[in-house]
């Protein structure tokens, strides 16, 4: 369908062909994009900001300052004290959170429908007004060095994780962990904060999404009246990366940890990233971890190690294509008690080495179709995590066709394409290989 | 001796307890360095300027940058044709080169020491008036493209060390390559070389050192003429580099290539630097990298891997603490043929834990100790060798008194501080070891 909204100063309403869902585009004259998403089946609203930042973006040796910024959100404004925006949302009967990852930082509300104006007025505060003193600034790093505490530095699988990615990127910014190395956290600045803010943090630099009982025209009005005043900055810079050079040869790594209770290998291979007009091999990987390692128990990896042979307690393949830089594509086997992990490597790989040699079963690649389909449908009928399709797709540089056609691609996708995906990123020469073991490594 | 020369303006004139040679030195008011070595022996002198910026200090994304301007500081400046300074070098009979390090970018000649005006007056210029045109960074940019075709991209070698550099830093710009990543190369443009000339070609962020049959008087006045009118830069900024978090777990990584002739394995540890008034640790891993790989036949490699057994047919350790930041203690096997990679890794790594187990052999110790010392005096008699090794100390933060201490602290070190460090730095889990081979690996 197509919504024009006539007299919107400076804003354009479209909706694009193939998209199921009632969805409206504006951008506010600061240049503040705004995506409206209407679903009036209850009286609520899904109020996010995104912010087209993460902790890629970071300056070198300031590790984890996007995301500790996005705690420090929560401190208070020239308007508001400490704390009390999550008091309002809460008195309001509504929740409200964030999250950062490499691309993306995001803040988000729910609330009465209502309400959205303001949330609206206390995100647009917090957009420009934030007020921090020193200690805040040093009682949330407490915080999120505990965080990290909990997170990492106590599960060696985490940290495995972050040695992996570590190595996995050569010269990208993805090898660097989003809650940062310690000892750049311990060092993180009130300053290093308002930097970051005054650099990234603008109505140019943002994605307003908005979903449930609303019309585009009343959050046109409201975001208008309370993130149109916010002037944008002329600061904002495109996000070139540093790209890989040719990775020529797979590393490995052994982490040895007592604390290791059930022995694994993952693999990480480099893979591509779904971008703006060039989703088809985004959409090939996607099958292709949920043909090898996905959820149902009919997996490629799951029938060969777990059920024709007794490798493997738990077999997984992952990929998630939605980012700036090229991401990767994971697999994973848990071996069963007594086998080693070199047996489950080398049969995982045999599994692998058959599945090229031997390509996709039509009866699996049929059913799977059928899923994802069917997988499409409901997460259309979850609004907040439409909100955050939407929000997440539109950080990372994708547009509004691009996130209509994604469906219409997943449908499409053929055999050939997900084999000639998997010829080309399962090369081990742009892999990480890790084991987690409880012994040191033995060569 | 100690040597004061009055009334040089804003001059500063010392020469250190335990220096050997007759060194002095001042600093210009605009913040250059300047050292002076006297050695009359010969009618020539040796001047180079360290630029306090290698390839470390790049933006990230603009690899190489620093190695593609010291290139092109061979073209034109507003007084000079492109090619000229090293024509008139020549036309002195004198000669002229430059070399990029991830630390330090430098310059030097040697000509007859009547020519040291000239050739200040040559450097002061290029030091702020380059001027380039597209068409010189074009033809530039091709010789360094082809540069790194020749030196890295057609020896496999290189290309293993390359890919192990870049797993060695998880964190840090060394991992890096100097001469840069091709993609990255292939896109420096005129703009990118005259920012990084602009951000960093400064008389406060430069060390004059000349060498040879000159007074330090001489060198000042024609050092404050030449060098004295540069303004100095407001934008110099100090190197705080990412540090290295906690490395966890080794990397290991195999280079399959056809092109070899000689397989070999490598691993590289992460070790400590030379630090100003903290050299003894750097002064020990000196020590251990001749004990176990040095060139003499006597080294506990070559005896237990090339003369008590026939497992390789070379070995060698090496280590270079001159750094701003932590380097590497490298260690590389070459098999005979016939003896895998394997087992070569294995029978290194059977010596190194025997080492560890049973210490140094005294007469070995002992005779080492002579060797350094005489190694010592033989290159205070290579005057330029000198001037180098006072302008690259200096380059990475060390003073004129570490410079003066490093002999006498390598006389000093024992065999207990050699084999805490070696037991310090010898951990695999900060280690990267490589294979170099034809055949793609087998695990």
């Amino acid at each position: 369908m197509r919504k024009i909204l006539a007299g919107a100063v400076g804003a354009l309403l479209v909706a694009l062909p193939g998209q199921a869902e009632t969805v409206s585009d504006f951008t506010l004259d600061n240049g503040m994009q705004v995506v409206v998403i209407e679903d009036h089946r209850a009286p609520v609203v899904v109020h996010m900001v995104w912010y087209r930042v993460g902790s890629a973006d970071e300056p070198a040796g300031h590790s984890g300052i996007a995301h500790f910024l996005e705690h420090l959100l929560f401190k208070g404004t020239d308007d508001m004290a400490p704390g009390e925006f999550s008091e309002v949302v809460e008195a309001q009967g509504g929740n409200d959170n964030a999250f950062t990852s490499w691309d993306y930082t995001a803040y988000h509300q729910r609330v009465a429908a209502d309400r959205l104006g303001l949330m609206m007025q206390m995100e647009a505060d917090r957009m420009r007004d934030l007020v921090l003193s020193e200690a805040d600034v040093l009682t949330e790093r407490n915080v999120i060095l505990e965080e990290r505490s909990q997170r990492t530095d106590s599960s060696p699988g985490a940290l495995l994780g972050e040695q992996m990615q570590a190595a996995q990127y050569m010269n990208g910014r993805y090898g660097v962990p989003i809650i940062g190395w310690r000892h750049e956290m311990e060092v993180l600045s009130r300053q290093d904060a308002l930097d970051f803010y005054a650099a990234n943090y603008a109505p140019n630099n943002a994605i307003l999404v908005v979903a449930g009982d609303v019309t585009p025209a009343e959050v046109l009005k409201l975001a208008e009246t309370h993130y149109g005043p916010v002037a944008p900055s002329s600061d904002i810079v495109s996000r070139d990366r540093p790209a890989e050079p040719p990775q020529l040869a797979e590393r490995r790594i052994t982490l040895a940890d007592a604390r290791v209770s059930e022995p694994y290998m993952r693999r990480s291979y480099l893979a591509p990233e779904r971008n703006p007009g060039d989703q088809r091999q985004a959409a090939a990987l996607t099958y292709l971890a949920e043909l090898l390692g996905g959820s149902g128990t009919t997996s490629v990896f799951a029938r060969a190690l777990q059920f024709d042979s007794n490798v493997a307690v738990y077999s997984a393949a992952f990929y998630d294509g939605t980012s700036v830089d090229p991401g990767t594509f994971g697999v994973l086997v848990m071996p069963q008690p007594g086998v080693t992990l070199a047996d489950a490597e080398a049969a995982m790989d045999g599994v692998l080495a058959g599945f090229l040699e031997e390509g996709i079963d039509d009866a699996d690649f049929a059913r799977l179709k059928t899923q994802i389909a069917a997988a499409e449908i409901y997460a259309r009928d979850d609004t907040e995590g439409l909100a955050r399709q939407y929000g997440e797709a539109l950080a990372v540089g994708l547009t509004l066709q691009d996130i209509a056609d994604w469906p219409g691609i997943l449908q499409s996708v053929t055999e050939d394409e997900v084999m000639a995906a998997a010829q080309q990123v399962l090369n081990r020469r742009n892999a990480v290989t890790g084991w987690l073991t409880t012994e040191e490594a033995q060569q």
